[in-house]
């Protein structure tokens, strides 16, 4: 349609004429899966939303159950069985002609954190839904089985759990977790029970028999989107420390108080921030590996203006994708937050590892056959890393795992302005697409 | 009575044998008023408490009145007739032989911040009118008219304000801070004349007669204690500077948002909490003028772990007793909070002056009586500066004014643990008397 340009991420974008020409030929003539169909989906999802806070499906909420209701439709009618095990996802399946060679599966997640977005979680679940129909469509009948996954509450939920679905798939839920309480004092236990699982049979849920887990998602970062690219082909998954310091040093009047005698727990606190920042860029800058760190909490007590600040709680977020320069960084920030406590005069109170998740690697021979799929389809790939933790860290322990990103508006998410366009999506699940078209077809 | 030591100061804190014998060779034979029927009064109030917070008793509350309907009767067992002025004030007054001399005022406030102490204010109130009975029973009829006030709400009240008592009595309580309302809605205006007072007719608050106004009021700080002081002669009332800082950064997310590409706004606001503190240590050093800056309150948004902090807002208090050194101390601040907004790559959206409040210097004439008082009594005393705002610093603006400070345990106020001893307080209080006796010998 000479003159009317299609309504694509490269216009959005400017992206250049090389890489427009590219996802535009692709979507028009070569994608094997029906992208408006699959945006579709997303959309219908992203309405099913708090209409007082776009776009919000909290776990465990009406709001959630009526859109797994929406996906358990959408799974029947493209000839899936469903059902939700007992650590709580819906799971739509297709046996396949072969079912010992087991299970490839597809999948991310429907829950939203408050005011999220429309893509986060939702796309990989769709990009499932869709490839089983479009395998359908081109009239193949896989030999393994394919299950499409919604997993139970990837973000933080409200009883203080993330991926407690592909926790309990993983057989990584245990007593403990499952005895959190929301601010309401229900358990998550039965808040487990409420969604359809069954928190004392968590042994069924457990999987043995995934050959391949495939997910897709939002890259929640620019580095796509400022290299005009695709796909990613995710390597690894950070791992993610977090770290709680306190400093507890005398709430005195500010005014009365001489500037020799104070122990400002702020003073303490600031400097520490400081220190993670000089950490973390030092240990960034060295090139070989992924590494960040946050603080983004710091409380002070008593906050006010005209008293010195008694007590701060501050955590900090370190992820890496190499377990060693996590390592290096708590060393230096154990080092320096104790300095600097002794330098105001504030007792160290605290220094807690709160969680510790190690990083992951996606396997290699699904990267390679995503690799594949992308150049198959003349699609513009890098491999890069996951900053952000996601379902396929849990299922890696039991299963070969792997990822695609696809590129997002200015890396927002989590946010309402949350955006990833529809061919984008389209050409990231046509690369799964490709990939568990091959997977099927090797060799075990 | 040998063998048995009287509880005292002294004992509680280690001061030594030469400081102990003379506040106990005092108290018990030298002093000019009775130390048990002060600590009597002072007791009595705090026990008019919020029960479930001691000690609470909030101007405009149910409580508050009752304490003053306790200070009313007070008032008048001593002789003095009692008044609400317009500005909310309670006043006792007994005339003098020679009323055109004017106005021996003593006074301070009954309120209290929540969960505070039992000594901060009310000793002060206490005082005033123990100086009467004890005139009365020495059999003295002083020239000038004595008054003993209890100021209005000089605590920040839920209105937001502090000092309405002492602002109206000198003129300086304007239309916009009696339209200020506390969180239930309710006007400062109303509320006045809820507790007796005619927010429509503060001119007849506004005082011209009044030639010596003298204050006690616990220390809140360790200067006293740390140095086994009887008294302290203040000086001078630091001026308060209040500056609001805000930085707004990008809220990304802090497990995909790569080091180098960040808008951190608390990175911006921890390096400027150190810039603060720096630049009061050094001002403070200079040594000629007291000086202390605080950073008392600093919030983050959105204060998540995982999020890199979008905007972050610090309050800073400033105060001296010279007002060059908030002058220099607020450029260097400005100054450093803007490169540090620089460096982090993220605006410094304000840097607002909220408010501030001019230093005051005590009446020289008056010190000079109070330390002649001590001197005379036995008692040992130093000039110090006062860090904490006070009612004394507006009367100051309507008549030589003075104050006294007495020790207080470890320098703690504000607190339930907040601590004077009662021969501490008699101290004090004696010094008070025997100015105003001379004061009121002295030709005007």
């Amino acid at each position: 349609m000479p003159g009317k340009l299609p309504r694509n991420y490269a216009i959005v974008f400017g992206r250049p004429a090389r890489a427009l020409q590219t996802v535009d030929q692709m979507t028009k003539t070569n994608l094997p899966l029906n992208a408006d169909r699959l945006w579709a989906d997303v959309m219908a999802l992203a309405d099913i939303t708090d209409p007082a806070r776009p776009y919000t499906r909290r776990s465990f909420t009406a709001l959630f159950l009526e859109g797994r209701a929406f996906l358990a439709k959408a799974f029947a009618d493209a000839g899936l069985a469903a059902r939700i095990d007992t650590s709580g996802n819906l799971i739509g399946r297709i046996e396949g002609t072969e079912p010992a060679l087991g299970v490839i599966a597809i999948g991310s997640h429907s829950d939203t954190v408050p005011a999220g977005g429309r893509f986060d979680g939702i796309a990989g679940v769709a990009t499932g839904l869709e490839i089983v129909r479009a395998l359908r469509d081109a009239g193949l009948r896989p030999r393994h089985t394919i299950e499409v996954i919604d997993f139970l509450a990837e973000e933080p939920s409200e009883y203080g759990l993330s991926c407690v679905g592909s926790r309990g798939m993983t057989g990584s839920l245990d007593d403990k977790m499952l005895d959190l309480r929301e601010p309401g004092g229900e358990k998550l236990r039965d808040a487990l029970r409420r969604v359809g699982g069954d928190p004392d049979r968590l042994d069924l849920a457990k999987r043995g028999d995934i050959r391949a887990f495939l997910e897709l998602h939002i890259e929640q970062g620019i580095v796509l989107e400022s290299r005009f690219l695709d796909v990613g082909v995710v390597t690894s998954i950070v791992g993610i420390r977090r770290i709680e310091i306190i400093f507890q040093g005398e709430a005195d009047h500010a005014g009365t108080t001489p500037m020799a005698l104070r122990h400002d727990a702020l003073v303490a606190a600031a400097n520490t921030v400081a220190s993670v920042r000089l950490a973390a860029e030092q240990l960034a800058a060295e090139g070989a590996d992924y590494f960040v760190a946050t603080v983004g909490i710091l409380n002070v007590d008593p906050s006010a203006s005209n008293i010195v600040p008694g007590r701060c709680r501050l955590i900090v977020d370190a992820r890496a994708t190499n377990p060693e320069l996590t390592k290096r960084f708590t060393e230096i920030v154990d080092r320096e937050s104790m300095a600097h406590g002794a330098a105001a005069r504030v007792a160290r109170a605290s220094f807690a590892i709160l969680s510790n998740g190690p990083p992951m690697s996606c396997d290699e021979s699904l990267r390679s056959a995503l690799r594949q799929g992308a150049r198959d389809l003349g699609l513009a790939e890098t491999d890069l890393p996951s900053g952000a933790g996601h379902d396929a860290a849990f299922m890696s322990r039991i299963a070969p795992s792997a990822m695609v990103f696809v590129p997002c508006r200015a890396g927002k998410s989590h946010a309402p302005e949350e955006w990833a366009d529809r061919d984008a999506i389209a050409a990231g699940a046509a690369v799964i697409y490709q990939a568990v078209r091959a997977i099927d077809q090797s060799p075990r």
